[in-house]
């Protein structure tokens, strides 16, 4: 096969951890006959900093011409603490999603066997826990009108869902369902908001087209606490696009390290694959940041190809890292602790 | 002291759990030579099948002309999967905060000795965590316009902030940080949100009112993570209504219950006292729900009228309890499991 992949490194920690993705993507690619060109583009602070613009028009041609994007991080600190900021890196992430289609987001959450005991949860709450949160990524409050009135002294962000916008998220968190532990649970504020009553009453409305599927309807505080009581409870979970960014982070506690949750974000064409740690920039260009995350998107990327026999070498290889202590200082724990070009190297030679 | 406290049982187990915080306050007024005159009120489903309104304006004036609240639980899963229902209980609960002004929801978190090996977090991770959660209760999404368009096709709900909720919450949390650990965390979404933005600015604002304190800020996906794997770097929290739902309920579990959290609502009048947990309508009627996050929370109440030794009486109580597993069924754990009545009696009888 031949494929054509966007590469958008970005910021902080981004262009390490991407460097050994590419490096292991092509070591898997030789190795299975492959040929994979990578084309590189600007995004996110780098972006900005170049062209005043933190997701610029050719990097959407080159991101919508190719078969998949892989993406490593945006985010600069600069721009945090300034709450008057016109132009944000994060405008280049939001602004990408909208043009790509990147409807849903795909962000697994399972445990290693030899890193369970660096969870800050024990050990029988999390050991088999194997779900996923999809959250929708182009709606709701990240996409609505937002603003200031009354000289500034009042701000507003709309959140608003519109019923295809649930419905196609929700098919796609049936199907998986069906391929998976047939569980499907709707996570939301439907006691609150008019948006969440909509996504209620869209999933109760689809349920009996998936019959094979049992479907729960939790309020988002509520899972909020029960993720971490009972995480072998859930087996797919849909949601909003707020309630997915908070749940996805405090779902990569179970696994006990950030740096290893990868995430694919799927529409209509082009997907995209990133690591759902951001650009830790306390970190960027020391050749610590642990690169696996963004191994194992790559694996997720191989893997919507119809190309299981690869996704599977890359997370046999990343497995066999961890179990040797080929990790960076994050993994350690006393033991060496190996640099991100490094392990990518080691990844690669191994595969 | 003379205290008149309007008692709202509200729904599912409500009833139960107040009767016992009832009882433990009568047992500290009469050791302490205080006299409380309790006044019921009706308010959720149960005030919805009594009077067809969550939160009647009888129920209102009661709570008005009164010193304190006592609140149990609120809430009926027969109105939870009808998303079309006109009337629902929480509609009671938003309008009595906003109709009383409860604009502070102070809700603590801590780990107690003999109960820290249940937290699902491992005990190195939570022992001695003490943080404040101050969560913003009438303003934000919880009370902007709502509603549909498109023949019910699209739903929005507005997410709005006025720089004057901001800073009244914010001098709240600086005042409360500066009797406690001197540390401050503003979390918000203030990388996407206009409201955010103006939450930051505001509490930039004032930083220099406190300079004793130390700011930080804080996005909510990332705090929802940092809370599980460290609360202790955490002091107060100040955020806003949705985020501090959200999170609110993720803390409870450090503590390893839910049973054993309460909280306070406050604002510029008589304030309020509940438990965090729900109506838990599963065990409603079955005398078998911990009543414990209730009587703390009447605790919380003597704390506020300047009665530190009445509130200290009843936390002793209450630690006695667990030490000697005078304890409900989610705690007995192995042991034998008391009623809710049962607790209550034991706890008044040892005041
Ligand atoms: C950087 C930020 C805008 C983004 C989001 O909130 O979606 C990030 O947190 C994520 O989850 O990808
Ligand atoms: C019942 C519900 C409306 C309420 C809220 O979201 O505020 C509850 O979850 C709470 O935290 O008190």
């Amino acid at each position: 096969m031949k494929l054509n992949i966007a590469l958008l490194a970005g910021d902080g920690i981004g262009p390490e951890v991407i460097d050994q993705a590419v490096k292991v993507s092509d070591a898997v690619a030789a190795k299975f006959n492959h040929e994979i060109s990578w084309t590189p583009a600007l995004t996110g602070a780098a972006a900005i900093d170049a062209v005043g613009e933190p997701y610029p028009d050719e990097t959407h041609d080159i991101c919508a011409n190719s078969d998949a994007v892989l993406f490593g991080a945006i985010g600069h600190p600069r721009f945090d603490n300034d709450p008057s900021a016109k132009i944000r890196p994060e405008q280049g992430l939001l602004k990408m999603r909208q043009k790509l289609g990147l409807f849903a987001n795909v962000r697994p959450t399972f445990t290693f066997p030899s890193l369970i005991d660096k969870s800050p949860l024990k050990r029988d709450r999390i050991e088999g826990t194997d779900l996923i949160i999809l959250r929708e990524l182009t709606g709701g409050v990240y996409f609505g009108e937002r603003g200031r009135k009354d000289d500034g002294d009042t701000a507003f962000d709309t959140m608003t869902y519109q019923r295809f916008e649930v419905e196609r998220l929700a098919r796609k968190g049936f199907e998986m369902a069906i391929k998976r532990g047939k569980k499907l649970c709707c996570v939301d504020k439907a006691n609150v908001l008019e948006a969440s009553r909509l996504w209620r009453e869209t999933v109760q409305a689809l349920e009996k087209e998936y019959p094979e599927v049992e479907v729960s309807y939790e309020f988002v505080d509520a899972v909020a606490m029960r993720l971490i009581q009972w995480p072998k409870g859930y087996d797919v979970i849909i949601t909003a696009n707020l309630f997915g960014d908070i749940l996805t982070d405090e779902a990569s506690v179970i696994s006990g390290s950030m740096g290893l949750m990868p995430s694919s974000s799927v529409g209509s064409k082009v997907s995209l694959y990133e690591p759902i740690h951001g650009s830790y920039p306390q970190a960027a260009g020391k050749d610590i940041a642990n690169p696996l995350a963004t191994v194992l998107s790559a694996a997720m990327l191989f893997e919507d190809f119809n190309l299981p026999d690869e996704a599977l070498a890359i997370r046999d290889v990343v497995n066999k890292s961890l179990a040797e202590g080929v990790v960076t200082e994050d993994l350690a724990e006393g033991g060496k602790a190996y640099k991100t070009s490094e392990v990518g190297d080691w990844l690669a030679a191994n595969i």
